[in-house]
């Protein structure tokens, strides 16, 4: 698809903060052009006015469960260990193959409509992940869940290798080594990870200190916390990082630091869980990546990044009695730029000549965007998905104006997430 | 208006979450029948086929200002003392009475496309506020905002009777008795106020116990709590209750239940300002009616049901770290039932035949609600604004798959906004 965008505004996410109000060229699956008006011999496909709307890189879902969307609103307000022993993994545990697809199809649709343009996803069945993801032309990175009870290392090196090719999936899918979680995952398997790892240079993704029972329990099994334990058996030594991060300790800290880790925070999940608060500010002053991620939709339960957003500073501040840390455009940046470099879409993290067309129009002609005092925090404080005017991933539109173009009726995606929800009682 | 809506779901809020799969009817501005399809003599304006959509009683936003939404965005990320002198109290000296008019009705715009029907607002130059949400056909309960500063008992009093007045605002507009907050208002003008609230019988609201430094302030200044004061002054005598309610002790927490006080909890604001968690679960289990508010759009800063509703049962389950405290439940009964009857609106609590047809369509066709295991929970943990198909008040539909009816064009509202808001620098 060619597409020129005119007559609107444009946050590139280059400069800091500074909006442009030029025209964006997108020709194939790339940005061709930025800049002035001008003349050009290119046959467009569409000319979007964008009547004054904003342009800005698309959002990094850097942490999610996308097939957990059968389990939305089935199992809330209870206790972590009650949700997760008594009603998330008897029902994982009924799930087929094929079921991984409609549901991962079903979480595209949220993500679309919340202006997420890739996610970084942990599930079993990770073909059928890739599959899902293709067929919407949705761009995921999927992640090893390897544990004591699924995959094995032999498996990892298999979907690393399939998923990272191209001529498969062009470069809408790619796979990123990783494991559930020190609690789950014994030590021999772990340091079949780190050899992993070391064969082909790659970084390691994890869950890490989410609670404070695991980290507790973490120090009574290794003597170590988890990042402490991971980092001893060379689990870092590529890079990488944690998922949630609530609970670091100053040298967990330092090793982020020192190995330039990405933490990625998950904030609406945490607290619906009851897990506890990171404390952001104090990773933002080390100068350790931070992320954004919704985490699984059963226990947040939106795939929703404004809310995650708004969640960062707002934790934070509320945690820290001191409502001046944590600013939003930091937070802006973590949800776009940050993200996209964390998963390795080093092509997907601002909007310029050469990049890839991953990107989303800010609807500003809302009532919650109004008055334009200052666009970045309007989207970090108070925007919603109602503010999503379009979703476009490698140069097509694949959301506009609450309408999906992901090469099937949504329908259909809905009766079979539902047929699936039925079967698993 | 007649409006007959068939082929949907119905949660009345009469009977808990029970969903009905039967037809409402409006006629005027009032239910005329919920119940199975059946033949009718009514001549019907608009007959809608809500394609499996469903209906609920609209949500009440129980503490606003709604006219700071001109310092949206403004000031965000300051220490909470810095952005109130500095930021907020010099900006809001430069405002006009017919700013009031504009900014409250950019505000109820957003309001409408979060599916709120009412609001419970407190800010300066009433007639104003009246004027801006008759003009939109939006409900508003006003409360005095009278402190050292600004109103005074007279204007009150004139204020109560005028605006309560049906003949000139239908029963769109009325007014309750309030003030600031006991660290503004003086003794004196306390005991003027408790003279007017047993002259009419009338309840009194005010901001209560936000912030940590307001509770040991008053104790310092008075040797009482804020609750324990104001009630010792006899505030409390006719009812009423209290904005924020962040820190309250054991005693007033009593207080609040003896005299059927109501809570309103604002939890977006506490966080980003850095006030604090509010501990609904012991209100919930003291059965202190609580309601919900979003406060106004300079500390929030988006007018948003759902991110507050979310947020209600989430930061206390983080805060107590129990994940099963405050069921998503009990909070959509705060956003909607309690709320009406805090704020005196008798008649917009539940829906059924006789009651004002104050209403919302939410879309249960988009990824967020689906699969649809649990429409009540799907609303509270996952509903954004948009899932608001439509918001009817008093039997007219003022927004409608994301357009507005209110009398004017939108664009006309967001350029007096921006004016207003260019000229207070």
């Amino acid at each position: 698809m060619n597409t020129r965008f005119y007559n609107g505004k444009i946050l590139t996410m280059k400069n800091n903060m500074e909006v442009l109000e030029q025209e964006l060229w997108v020709v194939g699956n790339k940005i061709e052009y930025i800049g002035d008006k001008k003349e050009s011999n290119i046959k467009w496909n569409r000319e979007i006015d964008l009547k004054g709307n904003l342009i800005l890189p698309g959002f990094k879902n850097a942490h999610t469960h996308s097939a957990m969307t059968f389990l939305r609103s089935r199992a809330d307000d209870l206790p972590l260990q009650e949700w997760l022993n008594n009603q998330v993994f008897p029902r994982e545990a009924q799930l087929l193959p094929e079921d991984i697809y409609w549901l991962s199809r079903l979480a595209i649709l949220e993500y679309l409509s919340s202006g997420i343009t890739s996610n970084f996803d942990m599930y079993f069945h990770p073909r059928e992940i890739a599959k899902a993801s293709y067929d919407s032309g949705f761009r995921t990175v999927i992640v090893g869940a390897l544990n004591d009870f699924t995959q094995s290392i032999e498996e990892i090196e298999e979907y690393y290798l399939e998923l990272n090719n191209n001529e498969k999936y062009d470069d809408l899918i790619s796979y990123k080594l990783g494991f559930h979680a020190e609690y789950t995952t014994s030590k021999n398997l772990l340091k079949g990870i780190v050899e992993l790892s070391e064969k082909y240079k790659a970084p390691v993704w994890t869950h890490n200190s989410e609670t404070l029972r695991e980290v507790n329990d973490c120090i009574n099994r290794n003597g170590m916390t988890p990042t402490a334990y991971l980092d001893s058996l060379g689990i870092y030594d590529n890079g990488g990082g944690g998922y949630h991060c609530v609970y670091l300790n100053e040298e967990d800290k330092k090793i982020f630091k020192e190995k330039n880790l990405t933490i990625v925070t998950n904030p609406s999940s945490n607290i619906k869980l009851a897990s506890g608060i990171a404390r952001i500010d104090k990773f933002l002053e080390m100068g350790i990546p931070i992320a954004i991620g919704t985490d699984g939709p059963a226990s947040n339960n939106a795939l929703d990044m404004f809310r995650e957003m708004f969640l960062v500073s707002g934790l934070t501040k509320v945690k820290t009695q001191d409502a001046s840390v944590v600013d939003g455009n930091d937070v802006l940046k973590m949800a776009t730029t940050v993200g996209a470099l964390a998963m390795g879409l080093n092509n997907c993290d601002v909007l310029e000549k050469g990049k890839v067309a991953d990107l989303i129009v800010i609807d500003l002609n809302r009532p919650n965007m109004q008055p334009l005092n200052n666009v970045s925090k309007n989207i970090v404080y108070s925007g919603s998905k109602e503010n999503i005017k379009m979703t476009m991933i490698n140069g097509e539109i694949l959301y506009e104006n609450g309408e999906f173009n992901v090469g099937i009726e949504v329908e259909k995606i809905y009766e079979k997430a539902n047929e699936i929800t039925k079967r698993i009682r």
